[in-house]
């Protein structure tokens, strides 16, 4: 919590930014939005959908990503949205896809992590926004930014990264995931004649009495309401200047005020979960069971 | 807030407990997991859905509860759900059924409010938990209670009532709408020999500190995270002996410390709504637009 920086940037790169119809992406939308999802995300807190369009079995039900050299086939929901397969088809080279996905989120924000196991598989994932707005959020290390629809995001997902939707309108981003290449740019058909710059976020800069007030929430945190209360300071990052690393002692300080071992003991399994130790397919941000997703912690 | 009166009870009124095959039921819950729900509930912050198994049309994408003197047809969903069907036909008068619907509700909470509306309309409204949880709570005036499986209850939709699940384990209700009778009782089939008594649940006493805790969270609240700060106070209704008058007031008093007139009149206003002044169809919990939602209100 410091200075606003105003020549501060993000890693991530925009490769390029592709004309959207917006007509034919929102309804399209409309049909995303009434089929059903088939995978829940745990990093998230809120509204967060995955719908697959294309990937190894061509089966939308199937969302374990797995390790492959064929190239993937459409879902029977990418068959249907005919704008958004054309969209993919024209401006990237789907000999090399394996994966692509639309990520619908509304009122709802992801934990800052970091993601180690696309590092391992070695696949190359791509962002564009379809639909976005002002309250669409992304944060990587210490800075905020918004993705402008159309431009195409390589993320550098070894970095803290995290997202958030604080509106109730849908966020809907494309995720394409690729075979891994040294020069991302040729998984591009055409790519546009200048690069925009990312729109970072200068936030307020939040007083001693307002990082207190957060803690003192603490004060009330009990198993039935600990998630809304997380959800309600990682909104934080997006709305003052303060890194991920400074939520997570938020949080941990929070969570000792509420004299509740279980809730202290999880607060810092999710921190050490989400920016050291990762473990694939662990689910530790299962809210309902207290007794076998928390790994012993002895609090100093 | 006072001391606890075990004598207590609901107005609300047990008809008779059917029995439930909790593996059918399940079963079917999943197949309504990954179905669409058609209708969003303004009167609710978190996951709730609608889903129409019975009505007028027989159309599940009609969620408009239309007058009518002829009795239903099942739509689509309903016919797929061959356990719940046949559970309605075995139990209830279906010559007289109007509308039958599943809710389904997850980590969410139900703003207290009166239904002035079904009384006009002069529909027998009941409700069957097919599946719930011990954290899946009613509340009826000051009385908070668990309504459990099987159970056939007439609410008294008059009276400040409301509901909340606050585990993460979705509940899932039915809910039976009627042509009016005197005689409730006579729309079932059957009816077991002994009725239960409610499961009133006992609750902890608000220390005069907690309450402060919760107004001063005011503190931190603006436009992006008023929601979950308003989620977070309803769940206390369910926690500690907090009458609904009592957590509107907290709402307000929270409200007036974010020195935000926007957030305050909100506050109002949706109390207003919720306990005085219902005006159908008025979209009052629309939290993303700040200008043309509230009612104009001058604060004392």
């Amino acid at each position: 919590m410091r200075g606003i920086d105003r020549g501060v940037t993000v890693q991530s790169r925009i490769l390029c930014q592709l004309p959207i119809d917006e007509r034919s992406v929102v309804a399209e939308a409309h049909e995303i939005a009434i089929y059903p999802s088939y995978y829940s995300y745990t990093e998230c807190i809120g509204d967060w959908r995955s719908y697959t369009l294309y990937n190894n079995q061509g089966n939308e039900r199937d969302f374990i990503f797995r390790s492959s050299t064929k190239s993937g086939s459409c879902t029977e929901l990418g068959k249907h949205l005919k704008y958004i397969k054309t969209f993919i088809e024209e401006n990237f080279d789907t000999t090399k896809l394996v994966q692509a996905r639309a990520f619908s989120m509304r009122d709802a924000v992801v934990f800052p992590h970091r993601d180690f196991i696309e590092v391992n598989e070695a696949y190359i994932r791509l962002q564009i926004p379809l639909i976005t707005h002002s309250q669409a959020y992304h944060a990587e290390e210490d800075v905020v930014f918004r993705m402008r629809i159309g431009e195409v995001w390589h993320l550098a997902a070894t970095n803290v990264h995290s997202a958030a939707n604080l509106g109730d309108r849908r966020r809907l981003n494309l995720c394409l995931d690729f075979e891994n290449t040294d020069q991302p740019i040729q998984l591009l058909k055409k790519t546009g004649d200048t690069l925009p710059l990312p729109d970072i976020v200068v936030r307020e800069e939040p007083s001693e009495n307002h990082v207190r007030d957060i803690i003192a929430i603490g004060r009330i945190a009990r198993k039935e309401n600990i998630k809304d209360i997380i959800k309600l300071v990682l909104k934080e990052q997006y709305l003052m200047n303060i890194t991920p690393a400074e939520i997570y002692d938020l949080l941990i300080k929070l969570s000792e005020q509420s004299r509740d071992m279980d809730i202290i003991r999880k607060v810092r399994t999710i921190r050490d979960y989400m920016t050291v130790e990762r473990a694939v397919g662990k689910l530790l941000t299962a809210w309902d069971n207290w007794n076998t997703d928390v790994e012993p912690f002895e609090v100093a």
